[in-house]
């Protein structure tokens, strides 16, 4: 069996999400890409997280082809095989959730302004919707276009920078280094999102924080002078 | 003890209720239909989840009659009763909550719009809001013209397509091909009744998902040529 | 030691106040009267659910005089006392919380409509929120004077039909038959301020559920007719 | 190893964060005061709660100095240094967090009104919100200007009476005699702030709770006169 420790690590990604809340059901998937061999690792389409192991997982190729596997892949495969092909030099985990709080930002059509440290300390800007697919691109090859549509949105942005979107009427997806990184950025989303719902609840004339708080809290945790953590980025 | 396994079906949707957080003390119940005898398993009306057992469910006929079972079945019975005698030949089972977000939303006498996907995947256009009972319904057979209201609210829709309803002043019922899968449903409005109201707080002014998406996404979870999971549908 | 049973039977009660999420820290207690005996027992006051013990709850007289105990009784045992004094022969329990969302309606200083099925089975009509109390009030005998707002306020009410309120500024009391029907009219009362805060924001012109609908619910479970359960009320 | 009981405890007080569901990942830290060494146990930066121990907490001076430890210490050390310079004779422990409610709060840039007694029993007036730092602060001493920026903030407040603040664009501080009591007021400072916005949903127009009724409270607990408890305060 192919790529084990990958395997491992996306298993341990695919179970975070529920742990984190961001996943009932089956509703949600992680991915991990092996940049050498030009491989990824995703979830089987709708296998309860109970049964998933890190042995029924899929290996697609960059085309989004079963290489290993038994079980369908995630149907959402050809959108993460299309971001790594656009971003696999950069990334290298993919994770996408229906998560409430980010869900309701993708429905409400907006992207989610930057109001404080919080979402500074890890989206450099607003996190931000893109388009709806047009008709055209949803009866065509839906999956494959969703990923365009994400492409296209970033056309000038920094998938490092940014490592998360909202896809309008659908949800959020988001990325990182590695699967666990991607798992990580789903879940400031979710928080993000839910704290700026109630942000513009107390107060319905909010500004965004200032780019100078913005650019410092980033720069904090990812610019080349970095000072959180232990020093091990 | 008759329909063993059945009551084995109905004892874990009652239960998956409160796991799933749709229910708190007694406010909820799960049947599931025997359709080549023309029974249905009920809960037992008014007992804990702590005391429910395979053993202690109901046994009713069509007509709401008891046919085996210590204990009075669900005041809700003869809601089921009327639905199965409706769709029996469609749905095999039905749940009944007061779930907090999907109460919320039949409280305000609204229908549920389709904003995203996550609606999408079940249910084909509104979760319809179904009109309240009459004074003369409710003082005459209460329970049994709750049914025919949702039968009535039900003339244009199919039960397949749109798997759940709301009634007005009251709360959500499900229904699917068994038991869990109305316990899936009810799972479905919860969650989507909570990102509608979340949905309208960031946008007042949110038009819903464009029918080309809410064509793609069901067909693609239910249609002929449904490709999502492992093809077990 | 005295009143073993209804040590036990407080204990859980109060046990069961951080259980159902109404509680954080100690705020909230739990009381129950001997009617007999013309006696209450009730929490300490200050000390932590895991502390807490069926043997250092403290029992009172219904002037608020503690009779066995060591520890201070809850500071607001002269308002559980006014209660007893004045509904003794109705009630056998009560329940002070500050609970989420009933704290927020006694805040906003509104008493909760009845919106729906799920109020109008336990509740009969609004759940009343009392007058603040005056500044003499408050600098004289506060919590007797809490309890005296209370009665005041149910001059017209029947504390069977209405077992709880809001008190204006501060949170819910709840009573019943008992400490235990207490508690469960306290998570009744959060779930319902829940519902309506909700209702509210799905529709900002909502109405109160018809007349005819609150008397069947009501009368369904708690009149000489009723037939919800297995027959032991 | 210094501080050995200085160190359970903040441990402890760290860890009690996650469990009151106040952080998530990394996003808080506590830190408590050994006042005659001048001497203060931190949380180190961006160490998970799973890899926590006393022992690897770090220990610092009042300029934020590490004097004992391997790791680099919370990139908050210089705040809370400052903090306890200022008022070290008064608290002996400080918390920060980006709990849920807290920071929407402070990304709305308004102080918390006193709607009640929840919060009048724990803060005098207004939970205040302190402006957020201007661009030279931030770009040069940015933690040590925080700090200053609540000192400034508190000018006229009592940090005894006013047990925490709000930083504009940024979350909660709060402070107490010890760690565990800092925790305790975060743990306020969060649910008061959750039922604040609910408040003023329920009313648009709800005023602050009477003075009397706030100084009542908060000397019930706090004052000469304090009978909240047991007496041990």
């Amino acid at each position: 069996m192919m790529l084990k420790e990958l395997r491992d690590e996306v298993y341990e990604a695919n179970m975070d999400l529920p742990k984190h809340g961001l996943v009932v059901f089956t509703w949600g998937n992680a991915s991990g890409l092996d940049r050498e061999r030009g491989l990824f690792v995703i979830k089987p389409s709708g296998v309860s997280y109970e049964e998933l192991s890190p042995e029924n997982l899929v290996v697609c190729d960059l085309d989004g082809n079963v290489v290993e596997g038994e079980l369908n892949p995630s149907s959402d495969t050809p959108t993460h095989a299309c971001l790594y092909r656009a971003w696999g030099d950069k990334i290298g985990g993919i994770v996408h959730t229906h998560s409430t709080h980010a869900v309701s930002w993708a429905q409400a059509g907006r992207s989610i302004p930057c109001y404080g440290t919080t979402h500074a300390d890890y989206f450099y800007g607003d996190i931000p919707c893109v388009r709806s697919l047009t008709k055209g691109e949803v009866e065509s090859a839906y999956e494959l276009e969703t990923g365009n549509v994400i492409v296209e949105g970033f056309a000038n942005l920094d998938p490092i920078a940014v490592p998360g979107t909202l896809l309008h009427n659908h949800g959020p997806f988001s990325w990182g280094k590695d699967a666990m990184a991607a798992v990580y950025h789903a879940v400031v989303i979710e928080e993000v999102a839910k704290m700026a719902t109630l942000t513009e609840l107390n107060n319905p004339k909010v500004q965004e924080a200032p780019q100078y708080l913005q650019d410092k809290h980033y720069m904090r945790k990812h610019g080349p002078n970095a000072y959180y953590g232990q020093g091990n980025h």
